[in-house]
């Protein structure tokens, strides 16, 4: 049968890219990524026609960190790019994507199935009629690889994709060849809504594991629970947080996991990352009796260098693909339905306090007459500015170890890329954080940036003032990439960045004159003026914010000194 | 043998990174492209101490970029980069010069292979254990992988590397595990230099293949010679410079091959490329019963979408890895050995002259009244501009085509990415080129680039200033990607840009007052007026010049017009 007979007898037919817009907008996606290019501009054209906002960022590897933020705060998110040049300028993104349980879904606009076919020379290739060898690339950084080269597979494939996305929260890559764009498909699948539940647990499995796990909590003497990145990006937050709230037991985040947890429960103990934690919090959960870690990612940067010391005799792990109690593994055992089931079934617990983390700035740096604005002061400063349903994004360096001596309100979302740590991440991240979070109502969206970071991907505030986003940006200006300085070349030239004057961006990527206001702060008295500056804090300010934040050189939160030294040695051993 | 006691048996010994970065200033490197990350810190500490300048780019691709242009003016380029982040930011700018035969060592800086052995969950990792992954990705567009993961081969790996990189005129990767840095090789070793001449042909194979060529030259009635970009990139530039003189054939370059020729000589006769060829080319070209095509690359941009119409039993095929004449196949015989023999042995031939190009500008725009500058104006009065020994740099897009209307001065290299065709390519590209300029006692870089590619990449321009280098900027403000709009979407805003103020960037990125010149031209007369201007024009000024260039916004060459037509038709196709 031709494909024209098949499509006539279609009785609702729709264009493979508008199917696979409006696929997007029912998973909740309502602004796609990327840059346009000759074999993605047709597909583009779909874009507004769905109810979709295209967001048109300055360059792709932007484009993929703005996605990647994007779906941290709103579940998934949807980029576009065009055949080798786009899709390989994104990869990085979509490998940190990949690295941390990110669902973006990757549209590659690709040359026509007839080119491919012939093994055309076209722009774009490498020149060796190989037209696979992109998505070659990619299949290593996503969990599914969908080439939409027969109109007739086009919908199962984009629903699988999609799907796939979703429930193993990675990247996918589907190809969207010139020709197929417009082909017609079967409009009626779309009444169909995607199924995104994850596959139920065997149940008798279940219910053993969940017997086992209530065992060893109720005979534990003092509990703790450890929660991790795993428990946001695999969505088992809600069960979580119900056994939070119902068990009463002191709760703890790893550094991924920062904003998995209400901070202003009354069992909320701080960051625990070996000798990297929060004050009191090491002693608190090593000389626990029984860790219940729930989504843990246990890697250096994590753990503040593989300083954990916690027994795996004395603890259960809760994960997406596996339980494991002490020893005794449950693979295929999810953890929101055991995590469920425990609440529900939950006797009498024995619960033994721990720390209280505050906003209170450490009594040396009160004492201290220098107005030089230190790290230790700063970032328990910035808890006390934060307010309920913030965005924080926090760049890898100073600010994202920084940003775990702060407590955050109630419904704070935070976002930084402790396992990937791609420096420019969080300035891309922040376009796509600051959009999502706009569509959700949510007021504000914080950035803390390093100048070094800053200047990868700083043409990113030029698509947020293009959408009209108001972020409040902080660059921290210490003269570059301090981090690395704690880990090899304490005054080598090589971790000197230029001085930009970066105040003076904004205007000069074209923001009207007063829409923008900057700020410049060297002191701790300048950071609580600007701080208690109404026009600067307000949410409600159609403005961007854009400050200049000086801090030393030679300046870093404990937490990043640790985990730079054993870094350091790890490298020479 | 442990390997301490191994060396202690060397005479000589030396570090593995400082091996590594002499032998890559031994085959004519002298600037270091890249980014620092924490596995590649210790190996940045060799560069200033084998007398290799450290460039410090802003970010990874756009390092990458700048390695490109780098090999394209001074044969060879290093890349340096940190374990899957910056590697895979670079990534598009590797398949780049993958894609165009560019030469560049990517060296990236991995962790300690104890750490690998271990499967560390460390950062920069998919979290999965495998180091393995990227390189892998790598391979796909190197023409060799070398892992460094001990040290007793490291010298041979190396020196395989850079060997093939230089024969075969392609990117190769080199990972450099931290452990492995400073481990102690043979350094007598560099006393033998690399061997980076070409294996010779089958003297007699070439023999009989020098006979056949001369067979059909001596006949043929009216022959031409087409010199493409291979010709250039496979350093066959010699060899075809003496066949070109000597014969005093017609000679004409597809718009990969600008510059490949000295457009000076009488016999040069402008661009051929099928439908988008320069006045009275397409009809000489074809209407040849021999073209003599050295180094051609027929991808759809290079030749107007695949417009030629040169029959191929009238044509003899020079390239690196065989000989073509006719349909007889000549595997394996190589260029430079036959086009040497061949001029060499040259009887008398018949020569058709040609048609002449030169930078006229069309008699319709110097009638018309408007001064708006449009592109059939500006491409022919940049050639009057231009100067011997200029490097000069376009961006895919309006400039690159454009370019296809400047007749060169004598000694002018081109440098563009006609068939991987990367936007945002140029600016980057634009730095690495300018720095071997520099070096090469070269006086002038001229890039021209549109102000939607500028985007991608501008903060290069910083590492302009920073490395205290003098191009010439060109941004075209045409607002947004006109080539797009002439493939498809002529009005829609995904082909429009933020409108930046381009002019105020180099003083945001730190240039010290007065150390940039900065302009705008909006007429035919302001352009006139630069070009007089001789502290803009002079080579010998240490100042930036930074142009804002505006043209009308559906204005392309005729020659963009027609490629983008047919990539239009192909893609609908």
């Amino acid at each position: 049968m031709s494909s024209d007979l098949r499509s006539q007898e279609l009785k609702n037919p729709i264009d493979v890219a508008e199917y696979l817009f409006r696929r997007l907008y029912e998973v909740g996606v309502r602004s796609i990524h990327g840059v346009p290019g000759d074999y993605n501009l047709v597909a583009l054209d779909y874009i507004p026609k769905v109810g979709l906002h295209w967001v048109g960022n300055c360059n792709e590897l932007n484009a993929g960190y703005a996605a990647d933020g994007y779906a941290r705060v709103k579940g998934i998110s949807a980029i576009v790019t065009t055949f080798g040049v786009g899709e390989l300028s994104t990869v990085n993104a979509i490998a940190g994507a990949y690295s941390e349980y990110v669902p973006i879904v990757h549209i590659v606009g690709y040359p026509s199935t007839a080119s491919q076919k012939d093994g055309m020379l076209l722009h774009h290739t490498l020149g060796n009629g190989d037209f696979n060898v992109f998505s070659r690339m990619s299949s290593q950084i996503s969990c599914a690889v969908s080439l939409l080269n027969h109109q007739h597979e086009a919908a199962t494939l984009i629903d699988n994709a999609i799907r796939e996305c979703w429930l193993e929260s990675r990247p996918v890559y589907i190809s969207l060849p010139t020709d197929i764009v417009q082909k017609k498909i079967d409009g009626d699948r779309l009444k169909t809504p995607l199924d995104l539940s994850f596959p139920p647990n065997d149940p008798d499995k279940e219910d053993y594991v969940v017997d086992v796990v209530l065992k060893y909590l109720t005979a534990a003497k003092n509990p703790v629970i450890l929660v991790d990145a795993c428990a946001i990006r695999h969505r088992a937050l809600e069960e979580t947080h119900e056994f939070i709230e119902k068990t009463g037991i002191p709760v703890f985040v790893a550094p991924m996991g920062k904003g998995a947890v209400d901070e202003t429960l009354p069992n909320y103990g701080g960051v625990y990352a070996g000798d990297g934690s929060n004050k009191g919090v090491r002693e608190r959960v090593e000389s626990s009796d029984l860790v219940i870690s729930i989504g843990a990612i246990k890697s250096d940067f994590n753990t503040a260098g593989f300083t954990y010391r916690v027994s795996q005799l004395n603890t259960i792990d809760f994960h997406s693909y596996t339980t494991r109690v002490r020893y005794s593994e449950y693979p295929g055992v999810r953890m929101n339905g055991v995590l469920k089931k425990v609440t529900q079934k939950l006797g009498k617990l024995n619960i033994q306090s721990g720390p209280t983390p505050n906003n209170k700035i450490p009594e040396q740096e009160i004492k201290s007459p220098e107005p030089t604005i230190t790290q230790a002061w700063f970032w328990p400063r910035v808890g006390q500015f934060l307010k309920e349903g913030d965005v924080v994004i926090t760049e890898t360096g100073t600010a994202n170890f920084g940003i775990w001596e702060t407590r955050f309100p109630a419904n704070v979302t935070a976002v930084s890329q402790v396992l990937w740590g791609s420096i420019g991440y969080a300035t891309g991240s922040c376009q796509g954080a600051a959009l999502a979070a706009k569509e959700k109502g949510l007021k504000r969206t914080i950035l803390f940036t390093g100048d070094g970071s800053f200047q990868l991907t700083a043409q990113e505030v030029s698509t947020m003032i293009r959408n009209k986003l108001n972020p409040i940006i902080f660059i921290i200006c210490n003269n570059g990439y301090t981090i690395e300085r704690y880990i090899h070349g304490w005054q080598d030239s090589y971790n000197d960045v230029q001085e930009w004057k970066y105040k003076d961006l904004p205007a000069a990527f074209g923001a009207e004159k007063g829409s923008v206001l900057t700020y410049r702060v060297e002191s701790k008295k300048d950071v609580d003026e600007l701080f208690h500056n109404e026009e600067f804090a307000s949410g409600d300010t159609q403005k961007m914010r854009f400050v200049e934040l000086v801090m030393p050189w030679d300046d870093a939160p404990e937490a990043l000194k640790a985990t730079a030294e054993a870094a350091a040695k790890r490298n020479a051993s």
